[in-house]
């Protein structure tokens, strides 16, 4: 099942996609309907009006989220070839709902860096309320997948010890376009599937889930420990080798450029980048 | 002016002290006030039902603020006596709401730390959704200033290079009891107010906000240069000396302990440690 947040005319609406069309399920947002009970029977059985898939335009795939939070250093085969021990402990960082922005969005590079990049992550969406979950119980709570692109602002990132300033910034992440549930991916709830990033037709990032450190399950027993997970709260499980930091010589996102993070069998963000004079083109947004 | 939340039996109630009574102001919380773009008129001059301040049970100020931002590193005497250089720029973490647990409340000790510790912090409460606000626009976007404990689990914060999984404990964090507008405050939107810590009777943290190195105003500018700051997103402002881990002996709480976050002329929050196997004995919470 594959299912997503997408505007229409009358705001935005969950969806659940079926061929070619997206089908209306009677809820503004996939958090409001993650939220009930009941909600992968009304995901797999409600149908009301539908929507051309040609014609979407993707919301944040949860667009207010009560949290989001995303894990350094998690690629094994990154971390060993930068000659570093393996980590005891999965790397926390957070992010916000104004930082998301859906699938194909515009990305906004603002005026006060030059040093925007990109970091390909699955990230798991939380189905199910859980508190210390076992790993049963973590397995449980996931409702699904979809592709995160850490857009991060690595000057103001390393401005002091901390990341956050870096990582948070407003309308900055896509995240989307489809939940995918774990039935329909090889691995199931710890997923075996490429990664990859693309800039301007350039292969930037290109490793598999299968070497994740701390795996979907494990980082929602960890996170789990630490604080509440809610429906539609996410996890974005870390980014492979290849951001523009790292290169040599480095690269960064420039206006014009098209950057898209896309994993195998989920999908795939494509944005393009503008420059902040063009902000007066981007679409206008309230709460979201 | 000073407004608060505090629940009800019919849930949480929006509040303006008036002597000994809470005047209900109509609105679930502060948050819900504070979003109305004529928030200061109805506080001040709402009144229906009131409550006694001797029965108040404070909610968190903001139960569901959009997001939490707090400062390390800030009072100016603090950093000196470590012999470091003052920062250029304000370190940031995060909070977020399932974090936050109202004035006095019990602090339930989780039991994967024996490392419990206290940061005085005075936090300011945003009134006024800003983006790149100017100086003056920063000003006029503080409806008030509050008290915060930033309660730290130490073993955790430090696990990885990244603080914020020691940060973001669930119900771990007291702030309130009261929002205090600028008006009642020497310096205004720049407090000069004494700051201090009480554990069991010992004075451990006794400072001056005057000494903060990046002041409520310039924070404001510095956060929502970043990401957009709405009404009841929560910024806490750092903690000077005398945290449980950097003293000798290192002292944590422990179950028992009574801890009391004391600002001037703006109130404490006064929490007594409890054990988690205790933890039924605590008010069990929704969303909040």
């Amino acid at each position: 099942m594959r299912l997503a947040t997408v505007r229409t005319e009358s705001g935005t609406r969950a969806v659940r996609l079926e061929g070619d069309r997206l089908v209306d399920l009677g809820r503004p947002d996939l958090g409001v309907l993650l939220a009930e009970a009941d909600w992968e029977r009304t995901a797999a059985t409600t149908g009301m009006r539908t929507y051309p898939v040609a014609d979407a335009d993707f919301a944040p795939l949860v667009p207010n989220p009560s949290k989001v939070l995303c894990v350094g250093h998690n690629y094994t085969n990154h971390i060993q070839e930068m000659g570093r021990d393996l980590p005891a402990f999965p790397t926390l960082f957070p992010k916000f709902a104004d930082t998301l922005i859906g699938a194909n969005d515009p990305l906004v590079k603002p005026p006060e860096t030059e040093r925007l990049d990109w970091e390909v992550e699955l990230a798991l969406v939380v189905g199910r309320q859980v508190r210390r979950a076992s790993t049963a119980e973590a397995a449980a709570a996931i409702a699904g997948f979809t592709v995160m692109n850490d857009i991060s602002v690595r000057d103001w990132q390393f401005r002091t010890i901390e990341w956050t300033q870096g990582k948070i910034w407003d309308s900055s992440t896509p995240v989307g376009p489809y939940l995918v549930t774990p039935d329909e991916l090889p691995g199931g709830v710890r997923p075996q599937v490429n990664v990859r990033t693309v800039v301007d037709g350039i292969v930037m990032q290109d490793d598999d889930t299968a070497t994740l450190l701390f795996d979907p399950v494990a980082l929602v027993e960890y996170v789990s420990t630490v604080i509440t997970l809610r429906p539609g709260d996410l996890i974005a499980t870390g980014t492979p080798a290849g951001v523009g930091q790292a290169r040599d010589p480095q690269v960064f996102l420039t206006p014009g450029s098209t950057v898209t993070a896309a994993i195998e069998g989920i999908g795939a963000c494509t944005n393009v980048v503008i420059g902040s004079s063009c902000g007066a083109a981007v679409r206008p947004r309230g709460r979201r």
